[in-house]
């Protein structure tokens, strides 16, 4: 198995881009990490594309061709072009199967997206399409959504560890401080703690300002052989470890509300493939699609006690160039979310403090970096370690 | 990288299954492959699932995870679960990504699937959604439907080429006959040429008898890597060679209606990973969406000259035990064509016929077999050739 680089990234604007299409805002994206790579399409050997759902976003399968042929890659090449799915995490997933492409030798130069088009439908239909990561058969058809389900998630994580309204808030308002330093973050503005507890309440204890938005966009990475990076960059970043988990998919059948047990086994995979621990990581892009979702993943992530990742929040211990800097980009909560996109969006943001090219927000000296990308409530988790220093 | 092996393979009766939810059809597959290749669950290191369009026609995204915990895979190991999709390619895909993550190490025992569950919607709904793998918004959204745009394909298959409507119906005829000897298959009758001919047309040149149907079903295979398979069975299947390529995905942007380029791409990539040639296939599982789709998939697999896959078909020459057996199964045809399961369900037939436990419809000594998978009408092939003969 060889080691594997990202030599490239490229991430879009994300917010609600009427004006561009699908297909216009994954090339968008693929074109700037080919372009940071240094590299003409002709050098792509295969391509991976994370997507939740095109059929009802946008009335389109079959998206990896589409997406390979308005990329310039069909026509030309016949690349191979495959749509991966998991939900939120489908963008996560598509980078491990690109990087698995690369480590068997079976593909040299591949490019990794993600990308979704979520403002074509009303905002209760998306509600709707996105209750399809859930046991649709068993929640979403008994009423329950997305923000009804981390809601009881973020209840008996309260009950159980004493986190507070406050503590969750405080996960939005850093996010969003962060996404002010983010050319390409969906809402690039401040807010307070108050602001988050007056927002309307979605599903109690819940508010609008803890939750991720409806977001288009897409990101992309250009992998290569860890051996070959050189030749393409002075700044490559490895990929050190991976780590992928499935759990029940229904919160229902879990063992436990408070702790994503599909996180801590991912993440387990990737810390003992990377040969490091939680101590060593700098930088994080962690899932808080919900504010009680970071709190929950900085402490399954390792980074923090069970139980004590509200107060590390309350403490800024999560804040830029802190213990562990978390969501530099703003994460979910401010960068925005387009589903399919925002597992490949995470690397790349990852990717360029450690290339140490993250401008206003970067965090110091950062070395060793972390994603975190959840489908659903977890029924899949998927993580990556990655390294500004070559694998031994 | 490793070669790999099929140790296991099963697939579920196809058909209208009013009484089974679309995990206890997986789920039934997936067992029937397990315990085919004698192992229990705790072995399974990965699962893949094909599925083109759970979102649509179930409600139901996240499939993988939702089959990883209904397989019993996700509470106890947290098996990692992902869902490839390229339209009526996805189980191909599937397949493919499950071979890489064997050959590349990264895990041992590999369950790959296939599942589509289509009835439970209307079937002018099944037109619209399967709709989704053309390129919507240049081809249904002008009201472009699968049926109309392979009967554009055959229009000028027969004006190049002269093929006759009753050499297209001749597929449908072989292939209604295979099934007669597939306990498995959806339409177990013979039909003649003349039922075709006056079976209601769906798109001038085309009849509902040149089309494959709504169907539900899966397929499931275990792959495992070739130096262990014998371990696990007396008759290991080899999968000697992969090959993968895309093309324009609409079919008004390609270089010509009458071959479908990807899988000539696609085939040379396979033939030419196992250092075999055309000739040396016995039989092969090719995508008959429509009838004249199996003409021109047996030209562009190089078992007939170009235009001549018409003539070959009404000499005989791909029925059972002839020059090249094309789909002992009875193909999408008659098999029937649960989209997202099809191409596990080729590699699980063409693995019957190499292991010899075919039963009536057995290809007399077959060593060499192929499997052929279309998305769309031809925006994405793969390919996979099949040995009894372990690789050098």
């Amino acid at each position: 198995m060889r080691d594997v680089a990202v030599i490239g990234a490229g991430v879009t604007k994300f917010g609600e881009r009427w004006d561009d299409s699908f297909r216009d805002v994954f090339v968008e994206a693929g074109l700037k990490a080919v372009q940071d790579a240094g590299l003409t399409g002709d050098r792509i050997d295969e391509i991976f594309v994370g997507n939740m759902s095109g059929g009802r976003f946008v009335n389109q399968e079959h998206i990896a061709s589409l997406i390979a042929d308005h990329s310039g890659l069909a026509l030309e090449g016949h690349v191979p072009a495959t749509r991966v799915e998991a939900a939120c995490a489908s963008g996560g997933l598509a980078v491990r199967q690109g990087a698995q492409a690369v480590s068997s030798g079976l593909s040299d130069i591949v490019v990794v997206g993600g990308v979704e088009k979520m403002s074509d439908v009303q905002s209760d239909q998306s509600t709707e399409i996105l209750a399809a990561a859930s046991d649709t058969e068993w929640e979403s058809f008994y009423g329950a959504t997305f923000p009804g389900l981390y809601a009881m998630m973020a209840r008996r994580h309260s009950h159980e560890y004493g986190t507070t309204r406050e503590q969750m808030a405080l996960c939005s308002v850093k996010n969003h401080s962060n996404a002010t330093m983010n050319p390409t973050a969906q809402f690039r503005r401040e807010i307070s703690v108050e602001d988050v507890l007056n927002s309307p309440t979605l599903a109690d204890p819940l508010n609008l300002l803890d939750a991720s938005p409806i977001t288009d966009g897409a990101a992309a990475l250009v992998l290569a052989p860890a051996e070959d990076a050189r030749r393409c960059t002075d700044t490559p970043v490895y990929i050190a470890g991976i780590g992928q988990a499935s759990d029940a998919i229904a919160l229902h059948d879990r063992r436990t509300l408070t702790t994503v047990e599909a996180t801590e086994v991912a993440v387990e995979r990737a810390y003992s493939s990377a040969g490091i621990g939680p101590g060593e990581v700098d930088v994080a892009e962690v899932h808080d699609c919900f504010s009680i979702a970071e709190i929950i993943a900085v402490e399954d992530l390792g980074f923090f006690e069970k139980g004590s990742g509200g107060a590390a929040v309350e403490e800024g211990l999560t804040e830029l160039n802190s213990r562990v800097s978390v969501n530099p980009s703003g994460g979910l909560k401010a960068c925005g979310h387009p589903v399919g996109a925002t597992g490949v969006k995470q690397v790349a943001e990852v990717a360029l403090h450690l290339r140490g090219d993250a401008g206003e927000r970067q965090v110091d000296g950062a070395e060793v970096g972390l994603t975190h990308n959840v489908g659903g409530t977890g029924g899949t988790a998927v993580v990556h370690v990655l390294s500004r220093e070559a694998p031994r």
